[in-house]
């Protein structure tokens, strides 16, 4: 079959499955997403592209944005700086969870990816001030994604913040172990402007291109090393999907991240990038017909790392 | 021996032990306090007074302060809904333990005494803004103490709101679960400046005095039921002295609070409030010479309601 | 009104209670008693003995039991040597909770009557091997409670260690920590039958006497310093109704016992001895109808401590 | 450069290592191995075979014996009977923690890799008794690695039998809570002797082989499914080395799996299986050298699934 033609027949076999999950609705805008939506985008490193579905509809980036700020605060602050402040280990515990931060003896978030960890990396991004901060993350965001249109939905931004109280407390309880060493109010304008970023489909396929290429943009451009690369696709295989990264390894084997806007964007190395975007969630925070269409699709064309 | 020689003479026995301990200087302006201070009051119910020591010098009153507030919360509010939002079991953690907040079914701070459930108080405290709202506890605090000098001291109190991160994450967490309605910024003002008071160790043996009366003033008016009076004076058994209650309750067995300022604030139920302040604590934030002074009186004169 | 009619009317105003709570049915010989069973005694420093209801009912003693081993261990070992091995916190969790013997730094169990506690003290009682140290054991509890009919029920002490495994989880985990020094079988062997030991109200109620005169028996013979009965008293109050002690300090305020059999062993200093018998338990394990039955007596007669 | 000279050059650059941690001595015959052993053995897909360094040492298999009978496992009970009794999920916990038991709702353990997990993986190999058991276990383990000389070490066996206390605690715990439905002396005992299974590196590089080649022996023959080949596979990247797998992946990132003995058994899909021995450890448990060398030899030849 030809690979547009199964998109499509994956696609819609699992469409149905949207019926089961739930679209986020802790901020009211997030709730007017179109609960049967499903896309998904491929694209190549050769160039080809391939999709099928609501692949243009805008959603927020969420939690898919903390690759992106991870790696600014890589090229900001250098590797071992930012491990410094956070770890590499998966954390097996929900998202938004802050007891470790008390626990662990290391004092540190588990690791860049979930809330504790992304919060950290925004707290170190550069800039005179957080406006410029967020400037200069939204400019990179634009640049390793190749989509000049991201933008930030200001209305959801503003829900974030005035409803986000977990990381708000997760902020300030970092501030207090010294993780974070400046303004937290600063930090967490950064983190939840970062998370309010609309993109489509087509923009996070581009993102995972742009890894599956260790780092090159399609104009040759090296923007970071492959070792970047290369910490980032690791830490999407063991804590890319929530505290359901486990399962989804050995059910799909590849390298993903996901948002609670219904993104996931995925990364088969040397191969292709590829973006999904389903807002029906699962219990976990991942969108449920969208990990299903990853399923179908590495059954069909075998693009497991493992 | 007459109670005021045995009051000299057991401060003058435990004055060494403050070598021991160490004063508090998360604050700059807290480690002024001289490190060998220690002095002790007692007010009986007959109106007698006997005191010995360091028992003019004005210190913050900090947790101590819970006492107060948990009073005018229950006041405000009523004991029903007051403990629909903390509990009444002692934590088995440090004071500033946030990780019960996440793991217990009941998403309430364990007891008004710990940071968290204080700071849950505080949110309580009616008014129309926090100024408003604290103003009135200030007030309360003046007349349960029947100290009308009692006023905040600024500069710990600035110190306390800047650097206090854990108490604000606390804050952010309690909000959200719905455990503090109201804004959390005002909740925390109120908390950050209950803590500062200045007091001396007259107020706080006064304060005792005040719920070994079961909630009588010298005045003879009433202000509140025996009933919050008791719920005080168990709470302060169980919980009073940190996760060091169950040994000062097996060590001494007087309700107590204690403070980091040095202060303890005794009740011996209709008998006598007692005040002690030294400002050298152990490990777990006790006025380590303070408790040693309580222990040696308690044995002179038989005061543990066990 | 006479305390005997006072007691009568108090018992069966509560009895229906009894319909709201559960018998304890993890092993099928505890769930034949008659849950709507109730009855108080309450045995006076005087020699006086007021008592209605079903007070001649066997049951299992239970966590009760805890107070003799914790008597006997220090009588066998010193308090110092006993509080090496467990702590005089309350633990703010249920009394089977593994979790802090892993996650404190202590490594010790909290307190003497959470069952990680309860096991370590089994482990102190001395003699050659398991049979003596029971015997011992048992020697003594029928000593301190003046009723020589004490024996174990046999079908309960196998239901208890067949299906008992989070306690033997204890054991061995206690045993890797170096809390327990001996052999873990032996300790369990020991804690299982202490639990399963059969007494009556009358004989939990002579316990409480004991206890409320310092550790003197009727004949004057005094078995324990009045130091080891404050500690036990102390413990009581603080950790001795599981993780509803707080609760039950504030509503009653008397130190008390329960145990899953449907006791509770309550102690009103210098003054009487309480045993109440009500096998309907609340979700945390208490007499739902004896807790009852005890708030009313208080605040018929004021027995609070506080 | 060949090979060959490769592995000797990596393996003798990296012996100093060695002298930075510490062989095993929880049990007296483990820290018999000498510190400075460490070697390589290579087993490719065709057929050919490298080696270096300390390759016929034998030493315990330990932890590498979770991967054989979490197979052995899924062939007696099918995929969805093992993963209704453990999870696919890295626990963010060293491996022998027992909190996440009582604090995750699920009750199961968190994976099959970590002590828990394997205790119940070993409750589930099927047998009349534990010595048939464990009979069919060892079969199994001698078939999948083609080395019919493995036996168990009894002396080591005994001790881990016998000082093995936290393993005692997590087999009741897990029986309390109805994971493992059988005896639980039985399940240790099957699980002591897995761990004390001796191999040499070329035993762990078949092993190893034996999972790139999806599950297929030398001679042709399929004892498992390609899918339950990569449910190994993948455990071993999210959990294979402690809790340092995150870590290892970012900087190996080869699926392993790592025991105390000091083996490291590591899987290139498609290409090759890796023996590695070095009993110096690092203190989360992994041989030190034995890390090195593998990175090393990752960056000379790029062996990353990443």
């Amino acid at each position: 079959m030809e690979l547009e033609a199964l998109l499509k027949e994956i696609v819609e076999r699992n469409r149905p499955l949207t019926d089961k999950g739930v679209v986020a609705h802790y901020i009211p805008e997030l709730d007017k997403a179109r609960k049967d939506a499903l896309g998904i985008v491929i694209k190549a490193v050769n160039g080809k592209e391939y999709y099928y579905g609501d692949c243009d509809t805008r959603f927020t980036i969420q939690s898919i944005s903390k690759i992106i700020t991870l790696m600014l605060a890589m090229l900001d602050n250098g590797e071992e700086k930012v491990f410094s402040k956070v770890g590499m280990e998966p954390s097996g515990d929900p998202f938004n969870s802050i007891q470790k931060l008390e626990t662990s003896l290391s004092k540190k978030p588990c690791n860049p990816l979930i809330n504790a960890g992304a919060i950290a990396m925004a707290s170190m991004i550069k800039g005179p001030d957080e406006r410029a901060r967020f400037e200069r993350l939204l400019e990179f965001a634009r640049k390793v994604t190749e989509d000049p249109s991201i933008d930030v939905n200001y209305k959801i931004y503003c829900g974030e913040k005035e409803t986000g109280f977990t990381n708000w407390a997760m902020g300030y309880y970092l501030k207090g172990d010294g993780v974070i060493e400046g303004n937290v109010p600063a930090a967490l304008d950064v983190y939840f402007k970062q998370c309010s970023m609309e993109v489509t489909a087509h923009t996070i396929a581009q993102l995972g291109l742009f890894l599956a290429n260790d780092g090159v943009l399609s104009t040759g451009e090296r923007v970071i090393t492959p070792r970047l690369a290369r910490i980032v696709k690791t830490l999407m295989v063991t804590c890319g999907m929530y505290d359901e990264s486990g399962e989804f390894a050995v059910r799909v084997g590849i390298p993903s991240k996901s948002g609670v806007g219904g993104g996931i964007m995925s990364v088969v190395p040397r191969k292709m990038g590829i973006g999904v975007y389903g807002p029906s969630l699962d219990h976990k925070g991942n969108s449920l017909a969208g990990i299903a269409v990853l399923e179908d699709l590495e059954q069909a064309i075998d693009l497991s790392v493992f």
